[in-house]
């Protein structure tokens, strides 16, 4: 069996993306095949499964030429992301055939993992796998590094979070909840709006998309104004947010979804807050954290499992479904994390 | 002598500013007496004669009519800032007739300060007292406090400072070279370059109003990038700063003098640099630092005896140079750190 040639559909990008992306500029490769072995020779290589793919913003990075930011994706060859995976076969010390894991993989049916440096073993299974690409995985540990590391919270706190149904404002939302301070978040629709206040708890919410004039939106949210904002989205959201933060504020910036296609970013024009309110704004990655993985899960599995933290999922079957899955983040068609299913577990 | 009324001169607002300020939107009004005691009944009150009176940026906010930031002066009343003062009556427990004093005070000959918040008695005289309204006083804290609390310098590191000949910037350099960091200045003319090369110590400054491209003048100077950014001026420059940071770079919010006398502020574009590069963007004011002032001095009063700080400031004679002065520093005609001469100690 192991020694079989099967075929491996994968995900690629077609070419290099300016503005806005289109299911065209990606393609589904049919033709591959792969040995379901790791090559003789590989040293701590594990040959995998893909299950589940997560389709995460900051892939839209990779699909521009360059930035000098994150390595643009390789034209033709599989996306690399996030995703869940089976163990086929291994020389890898951590990893042997049968266990799961989550980390970076192919957008492929199979994938060789040659000394994985973002690869962690699974080590509990009665939950949902497909949580290992969202709550239990790198958007998991980007709330909790976001909330807890850089936001600092403090009981009694106003928290502002935006994008906030979405794979990591529910979790920051919720966690926010539950050290004790007053949340509201923002979203795009009227049933995104509903999840937040019903579902996830949080104790107001509103559409932006339905607010002519943000800055009052927030004033009204916050009569006191906001001590903790996290930043998932970027342009005037953070204009509005900057005009109504407190003094020693903290701005935890996720992401900047709003500005991610354009061609010209939209300019921020209030950054003198920033001196005058003493505020703290800090961009940072869940990977610069992941040595505190293991103390996430020891908080954050209880929690799931004693339905303290509820997590809602958007999920798509199949590899075909890609494209589109991955472009649905950009225009807010998805509710809730975004994910694809490769295969059954 | 004390119970004796004398005139007393003061510059006042005449109007609240929008856009630039001119020197007729400020008044000297000569009408004014004072008694030289500090009124029966008055606790915790110092009776000053101002001696030397500090041109700050910040105070350009206070010339708006609001902006939810620091208050307004009040129109026809003396402004109010940073000063040196000698005490000529007190009923306060820490001051006595002949002490000298450096903190808020009035743009006066003469004033009354009751229960005074941001006052410190100088115990050090044999260094010039103006010094106390630059290098021993808010400015020196705002690039102690900026430096080394908020930018937490190594060895080694990369630091840029803009309007580097500045009352701030002049010090932070200095404290960078102290600290064996590489450190490039930009400024406004041919002179303040030379400053920054000749007199500060820089390793490398540019004249920013002869770059055309600030991305590229930044890309020529800091070829491995920048992790320390004091910033100073905003706009435009923030974002060719932004493009040129390294991963976890950090900077120090000070002031963005560029934008304070806009009506519509530029917008700077590159805000997911910081998302991208986890970059820690931090506001701050000197007075949050006010408890380290004793540890500030131990450090630069050494330093400034042994000349391994030198202070350039650019002093204007009498209170009727006040507006002009304070205007000064918005034009950068200003070389060094600017301030007014009320009277000889």
């Amino acid at each position: 069996m192991s020694d079989q040639e099967v075929s491996n559909k994968r995900v690629a990008l077609k070419n290099y993306v300016t503005g806005f992306p289109k299911e065209s500029d990606l393609q589904i490769i049919t033709t591959d095949t792969i040995r379901l072995r790791v090559p003789e020779g590989t040293k701590d290589a594990v040959l995998v499964k893909n299950l589940y793919l997560s389709c995460d913003p900051y892939m839209r990075e990779r699909m521009s030429a360059s930035d000098g930011g994150f390595p643009p994706f390789e034209l033709g060859k599989p996306l690399i992301g996030y995703g869940v995976a089976k163990i086929l076969d291994s020389t890898h010390p951590n990893y042997k055939k049968g266990d799961f894991a989550w980390g970076f993989t192919g957008w492929e049916e199979y994938s060789l993992i040659v000394s994985p440096q973002i690869l962690f073993k699974i080590e509990h299974t009665d939950v949902p796998l497909s949580y290992y690409t969202g709550i239990l995985g790198m958007p998991g540990m980007t709330a909790y590094a976001g909330f807890y590391e850089i936001c600092t919270p403090k009981k009694g706190e106003y928290v502002y979070i935006s994008a906030a149904s979405g794979a990591v404002g529910q979790i920051v939302g919720q966690f926010a909840k539950l050290s004790g301070c007053y949340v509201v978040g923002s979203a795009g629709s009227k049933e995104k709006v509903d999840l937040l206040k019903n579902t996830f708890g949080f104790d107001e919410a509103f559409n932006y998309k339905e607010e002519p004039d943000l800055t009052a939106a927030l004033k009204r949210c916050f009569p006191e104004g906001i001590d903790i904002y996290f930043e998932n989205v970027g342009g005037k959201m953070l204009d509005a947010v900057l005009a109504n933060m407190r003094i020693r504020g903290r701005i935890a910036a996720c992401g900047m979804i709003s500005q991610y296609n354009l061609e010209k970013r939209e300019g921020v024009h209030d950054l003198t807050h920033i001196v005058f309110k003493e505020i703290r704004m800090q961009g940072f990655l869940a990977a610069t954290y992941y040595h505190l993985y293991p103390k996430f899960l020891e908080m954050a599995l209880p929690y799931l499992k004693q339905g303290k933290i509820v997590y809602v999922e958007d999920i798509a079957e199949g590899l075909e479904s890609g494209p589109s899955s991955l472009l649905s983040i950009f225009t807010g068609k998805n509710v809730g994390k975004k994910l694809v299913v490769v295969a059954p577990e």
